[in-house]
């Protein structure tokens, strides 16, 4: 196997960078053929289910969405086996032909490839959908490129080389100074988090888990108990991966989810650490006061990501993002998503 | 006063086109120009309170957010009156210095202008922000133009001449044929709500109401006492215009919303009918089976809006919409927003 040491990661970002282009290219042919009759309206459904991925192969056979997954996925896939023979590929779609649900990324240099993020959008053509690549050196996430085709967006990060909107504009956006993070947070802060496909209404369901966490991040100070956080804004966008570049832009203050898998969140990832952001667990620690602030497992499928943040005369940016981290676990619910070896 | 049998609806739409692409250019050089650095970063926020409006002009004092939103109102005033100086002019800004909360829009033909919806969008640069530019005869929106910069989108109808993206794609985007509404709706719909201001944590406040609404409408078929609507996804933007835009596009079947003001939604209501959707009221009749489902009034404050629909073999494109709002109305609580002469 290749060696981390022998990969040149100015190389490799300038391939992922146009692999991303290209790919997005595709997504964009493709719903452009579906507005001129090109393809059946198949709103193919992920049904609620535990196994949502291996029931996803068989829902969307003959789709639409289907063959433009594959189609993305069989063309990116391509590209990189010719240029880089010797790495590893990880795709949704190797993963639902029955690999083990063990993590899926070792220390190989590797790329994890979301070909199509944001499904159901995509099926409806709303426009937060993305093609997701990420390259991982020894399982960490160190280039990301995600293009937007639809909004023409492209965000991308290589490891020292700095986090970027379309190649021209440094993220986090706001930069002189980068603000840190408001005194009172999660009060101030736009708070982005997805409903996802898990619905069961049976007490203490993630569906419950997950919406009490929102009525607290969102209910005024004084309420919920003390729970309440009054954030500035609640956004649902229905794509992991834009919520991620959406942090590096420093657009979310904070996104917090459960239930994602590694080619969800890789090339995002990438992209805020790169910009400065913090990525930890969703699930709070015993107690969220002291408790150490881990880095993010990419494969962890529990996810509280921060947005870059700048020093205040008071802390330091890390101080302040961790700050957020503990006063977001004092407001959320244990989310349940196993990796059944984690 | 001008009599409506004067006015040029040709030329009054190819005004409006370029006044909010102006007007759009404007916000784009504005959050550009904060990104190098000009202009503090002001996170204003308009707090909880059932008086929002009213509160905003002082919380916003001294604001790069303020700047922008009275430069921005200012010029598309500057250029209606002195284009149209006999039609009317109707903003956020003009309410808020004290007029009375009757309906603001008689017979007339009236401007009805937002320079910046997405208020929390734009100050965070999140891309959900936008101008918004309505004209109206009789009380009914007959032109509509949005503009949302960071995106590249505008979206644009005139009555009788149809709904556009950016002048080029006719919406709905899928067409060929427009897709019935599902068959079980709202399962198999996008459904877009807006968590709001009013974050008050007190037994039935709006926050509660509507919480309540968004899990019915989310969770799973058989719960929530046979109110599981299953939606396809839940989606929050931020922007009451973007909302009523993308349903016109296809990408949302339902938006339901109480809250919003003339200028949040005269634009995107005009945008929507011409494409071919139904507005009406969110708060459920009290009997949702059978109720008369009236056309929207601009000034109601409560909205229910259901996207473009072909027809089906087994029924009309008008009665799957006016079936899909029966089903809304079963699954949603009544918000208590009013109009005190209403």
């Amino acid at each position: 196997m290749p060696q981390t040491d022998d990969v040149n990661l100015e190389e490799v970002y300038a391939f992922a960078l146009q692999l991303a282009k290209d790919a997005g290219k595709l997504l964009d042919d493709a719903w452009r053929a579906r507005c001129n009759g090109d393809g059946l309206v198949d709103q193919v459904e992920k049904e609620s289910s535990v196994d949502i991925v291996t029931q996803t192969d068989e829902a969307r056979a003959g789709s639409h969405y289907s063959r433009t997954f594959k189609d993305v996925e069989a063309f990116v896939k391509m590209k990189i086996e010719s240029r880089f023979p010797a790495h590893h590929f990880v795709g949704e779609e190797a993963y639902s032909k029955g690999a083990s649900r063990d993590y899926l990324i070792g220390q190989d240099p590797t790329w994890c490839v979301d070909p199509l993020d944001g499904t159901v959008n995509y099926t409806h053509i709303f426009p937060m959908f993305c093609v997701s690549i990420a390259f991982l050196l020894e399982g960490a996430p160190v280039i990301g490129v995600i293009n937007a085709p639809f909004m023409h967006q492209t965000f991308s990060a290589c490891r020292g080389k700095g986090a970027w909107l379309n190649e021209t504009q440094r993220l986090p956006l706001l930069r002189n100074p980068i603000p840190p993070m408001p005194k009172d947070a999660p009060k101030g802060c736009v708070f982005s988090c997805e409903w996802g496909k898990d619905r069961r209404d049976r007490p203490d369901s993630n569906l419950h888990r997950k919406v009490e966490s929102f009525v607290n991040m969102a209910a005024e100070i004084s309420g919920r108990g003390g729970k309440g956080g009054m954030v500035h804004g609640v956004r649902s966008l229905g794509s992991a991966t834009l919520d991620l570049a959406y942090c590096a832009m420093g657009s979310f203050d904070i996104w917090w989810e459960g239930g994602c898998w590694e080619w969800d969140v890789a090339a995002g990832i990438a992209i805020l650490q790169e910009a400065g952001g913090l990525v930890t667990t969703a699930n709070p620690p015993e107690d969220p006061d002291t408790a150490k602030i881990e880095e993010v497992k990419v494969g962890s499928r529990l996810y509280l990501a921060i947005r870059p943040a700048g020093d205040s005369p008071t802390e330091t940016a890390r101080q302040g993002q961790e700050r957020t981290v503990r006063e977001v676990w004092k407001r959320v619910r244990h989310l349940d998503y196993v990796r059944p070896d984690a």
